[in-house]
């Protein structure tokens, strides 16, 4: 499977950083679907660079979809979006290409594929490659609030800062589709951003802390063995650059409590069974119980910074130093938000559309 | 998929808590592999409950290898293990029966299941599935040790008792593999063992964080998108039952620091290219560098407690009370080091099946 | 994948003809479904070897369900069926062990396994595998009556001998549900079965052609690439040892037709849209256009015969000679006609669940 | 899956007849294989339709690789293929858009996809859409040949007019490499030619049987159960437009003979253990045995006429009748030689990869 993602809704990813052209495939979603060029263009914002918090590099992600749309409606054949690369400049890295960047996939990826990789501002690894998962997760986005399914991303950590935590999910969700920094108390995201700029300007770089809500998911979806929500879910997640934690509800906190404090009590209300509390994140037995689904992954620091750092020349195999150059990010989590939500509603139209077939999503189903 | 897991090397999970066997069936292993039976016995002993640290259940797990295996070998065809169930009290779920426990898959499997599903023990959702996980890990363990690759869990908490950090990995994994309560520090374990009791004493449970180490794993296994090691470790990790999160490397922690200080610094070493620290876990952009591999995964407190709790009658659909009976965990995190030790194994041996050939394994390869 | 098939409902086969138990594993079913042990029993009886037509191995096929099943219904858990070997002689086998048997996996399989493969009675080779296919197969068989769906296979020629085509094709598969010779044409089984006593008593084997037709299935389930029903089909069906060909409609005759000839002109019918022939074999661009679904499979005859053979010792790499012992068929096409509706039976629910999602089959979906 | 095909070297198809550009992703090739733009150039053009004998769609196939490349080698990242439709008419389908074609996939998508379906020139289900998979195709059969694996594909029956069988196959499949109408006996292909000529001044079209041959597999490759060589390749073979049966060896014929007829009897040589015949076709129990591996695919007559023929108006619901306009192939059988021969080494380099590995096909495996 490899750069296929997926049963039912499959996502496969293609191209490199400065290649001409990435692309990803999406197959599988219902027919019928509204494919929205304009939402496709905002969530491509929400993960593009700007201003000094992120990379020079500046493209204008001028996707256009070449397959399975036909009068801006799905037509359930694959569909295909392209994306030039525009703003590349390899020069940058010819310079340390044989210098494996610490904490970076450069030497891994030596292992792999013996030096048959582009290297070119990080090949095929790159997080350029988000940008078409991004394009597609906004047809999932839009397919999912049709049924009712709302997925929303905040940033809850920052080099030491604190956003509040989710509230009302529904206004909360609402607020974070139009934040250009997804915080939920603005004067928490202010410092963030304070942070980010502190790091770049000492050559260095921080990480963080994405919480994702999902509300309006049908219970009993999901997989006991082997493909419980949390898993399918952290399979896609983990596949994000730089994303070294996933936990769902409480997470590794629930640890520390007793099972009195952490259970969640079932109760009877008019909107059926539901939950007093929601330390299990919406998901039981690996299946969905009808309570908001909750997330959140850790991202790690850029590893590509401007400091000096240690490192092995790849070529030469002896001991060497690298102050990176080339257009990086001192912080990649505001971006990485979109492609959680990304992630996250692809694999959850791959779950809807194994449960209750392949028309659901677009309310056709026999 | 569902019940089964793997590309390369497959496992398939059947079976009820209280139904005559339970089983799992083990595929694309390399064929000459060895079949050690006292390993299974012993890896199904680490599982086992015992003493007042566990339910009362005594189950002997008597296992019979019925398939794939010749002279003490693997033939390359299926390896089904199955486990009778010998010690089942099914009179004790009757009573509970309508009564969804909070936290448990009770509620999520009744949507799921339309009320077809079994409901003595936990029915497939019960943790007593994952004896033929382990069963089959026990297999896989030895075939990985074959190829140098050494697989260690410990607890590294447990209701607020923190074990002392992985040292030498090679003598901890080692001491490991011997210890019936998992504590790299005796004494810690002493008030770990305290902590289950006083739990157990309450009526109430507690959970914890296991930490794993794999040592030996080659360079350049993985996949960037979106077969990351990361993401099918995780994908298997949270189909055991309770966990909540997965982290690898310095995980969540990663997130605080900057990038010049959480990135590995590569350096020229006599056994080749190796990072001074591990803050990444052995994993870079989805492939292994070399390094070990270390990971942790939350395990919540078992939700069926004795303390009251509320609920709802999911016959009548009124709110209730339940006071569990039936025989159950106080603590299952010591338990399911084994069966963190097994999905890791066995997910290795899929992902290296899948590098290097279904040959590799045995070392019979062209 | 291997021995595992299937997306949505999958079918995992374990066993060795003279090992202790054979199995299978069904999973993904609705839950719901009836589970009628006398239709297995009935469905495994068409398979079993009977009178001088066939070997003298008498298994009883004393099938046990381990789980899944509760009240005589589906659970959606995984449903396991075991089959003890009862009548296993593998001394017969153990004389010529060495000799590759022509036509036979035999070396094949030793190419594969290095050695260590189960030779006693072809192993996991072995057409013994085929009876926990057929126990799952009547299962699915029932779950698809329940929908409208019907599935009967009869011999279209064997040994030179042609039976009758198919007629009205409700009262033909009713009529072949109850046939222990599965002739439409009574005169023509009787000459079959003649020409199967005359090759036994020759020391020789016989093949044939099943035919097999399908009624009720929905229009609109398949995908143009590449999991074309035909090529689903043919996926599962060439797993049936001896199958050397499948083809659909009309199939290779096709080819020598004119469009004019074999295309199938669409009509408006009170039913709506049918055609007016189904050279189509109710298959259009890899999806079902509501037409009954024919199709063919070539079996081979069986490879172990007694007549002397020209063959090679693999031990000793020297020419030799073998006539075979051991007890086999003269004809397999007969008893394979029960694997060829449990092979399609199993498939077909794989495709409607991934159409239609997990309930349907059982009617209780959303 | 749908669109995708493959487990460790994967195809993901793209794109719609009159779409502005089609597609393919290649995942999972070893890194450092040859990419020969001439060479894929001289296979499209064994594809490309040409003279009387085709449609009078001109494609010049101006393919770019987007990515999984550099310096002219693999990459072993996703290998993207793009091509753009140039000649495209879509006003001839407006006119006949509700008309159901007899025999071709209008009727049994709008059952699928609800109208949305894209039906201009055939949509997805164009053979046009074979174009990349050939592109591809030429990749992966440059990768067997360096191997020493090599495939070839005849016409063995057109309308009719035999092609002589397979001689020497080493010689035989160099000839057809070079053959633009590829018949073995010259004089055969030109009878042929004129059947598609009388049949296309008819209005009407005629089928065809290719016959596919592949030497230098290694013995050992292939599952019993369920990926079987045969069931995997017809599993891609029947994604072609208009294929309608697959055999192997032998294949129905081998039905007809007795076991001492149609056995391959092994025999000692300098070279190995090797058989006298093939009636089976280089595959015994669904493993490659090392002969070499003989199929044949029933291709049906285009099924798009000028001929007047009955259909149903799927708008009105109404019968009417159709006489097709738009530019279509009177036979598609000497052109679809090039995509049988690329899903061919398409599915070979997955068994193969799966088999030894993701780096055997390169020779650079450890």
């Amino acid at each position: 499977m490899k750069n296929t993602f997926g049963t039912s809704v499959c996502v496969t990813l293609f191209g490199e950083s400065h290649g001409a052209e990435i692309g990803a495939v999406l197959d599988g979603m219902a027919p019928g679907l509204p494919v929205d060029e304009e939402s496709i263009r905002r969530r491509l914002a929400m993960r593009r660079p700007h201003g000094a918090l992120s990379t020079a590099r500046r493209e204008q992600d001028e996707f256009r979809i070449v397959s399975g749309v036909r009068d801006g409606k799905t037509t359930g054949a694959p569909l295909a979006v392209l994306i030039p690369n525009a703003d590349t400049r390899s020069a940058d890295y010819d310079a340390m290409r044989a210098l494996a960047r610490p904490s970076h996939a450069d030497y891994a990826a030596r292992c792999k594929y013996h030096g048959f990789e582009d290297p070119r501002g990080g090949g095929h690894f790159s997080g350029r490659l988000t940008a078409p998962l991004v394009a597609l997760g906004a047809i999932a986005l839009d397919a999912l609030a049709l049924r009712g399914i709302q997925v929303g991303t905040h940033i809850s950590r920052l080099a030491g800062i604190a956003d509040r935590p989710f509230g009302d999910l529904q206004s909360d969700i609402e607020a974070l589709s139009d934040s250009p920094f997804p915080a939920l108390d603005a004067a928490a995201g202010e410092r963030m951003q304070e942070q980010i700029l502190a790091a770049r300007a000492a050559g260095d770089s921080v990480g963080g802390v994405l919480e994702c809500a999902i509300t309006g998911m049908p219970a009993g979806v999901g997989e006991p063995w082997f493909d419980t929500v949390e898993g399918v879910l952290a399979h896609a997640l983990f596949a994000i650059p730089a994303v070294k934690g996933v936990e769902f509800g409480d997470g590794f906190a629930i640890a520390e409590g007793r099972g009195s404090e952490v259970n969640d009590a079932w109760r009877a209300t008019p909107d059926g069974v539901k939950s007093k509390t929601n330390h299990s994140g919406g998901i039981n037995g690996g299946i969905t119980n009808g309570m908001p689904i909750v997330l959140r992954v850790a991202v790690k620091p850029t590893p590509t910074i401007a400091l000096e750092q240690q490192t092995v020349n790849l070529e030469t195999g002896e001991n060497a130093t690298l102050a990176a150059r080339g257009r990086h990010d001192p912080c990649i989590v505001h971006r990485a938000r979109a492609v959680v939500d990304a992630a996250v509603a692809l694999t959850l139209c791959d779950l809807l559309a194994g449960r209750y077939g392949t028309d659901w999503l677009a309310g056709t189903q026999a």
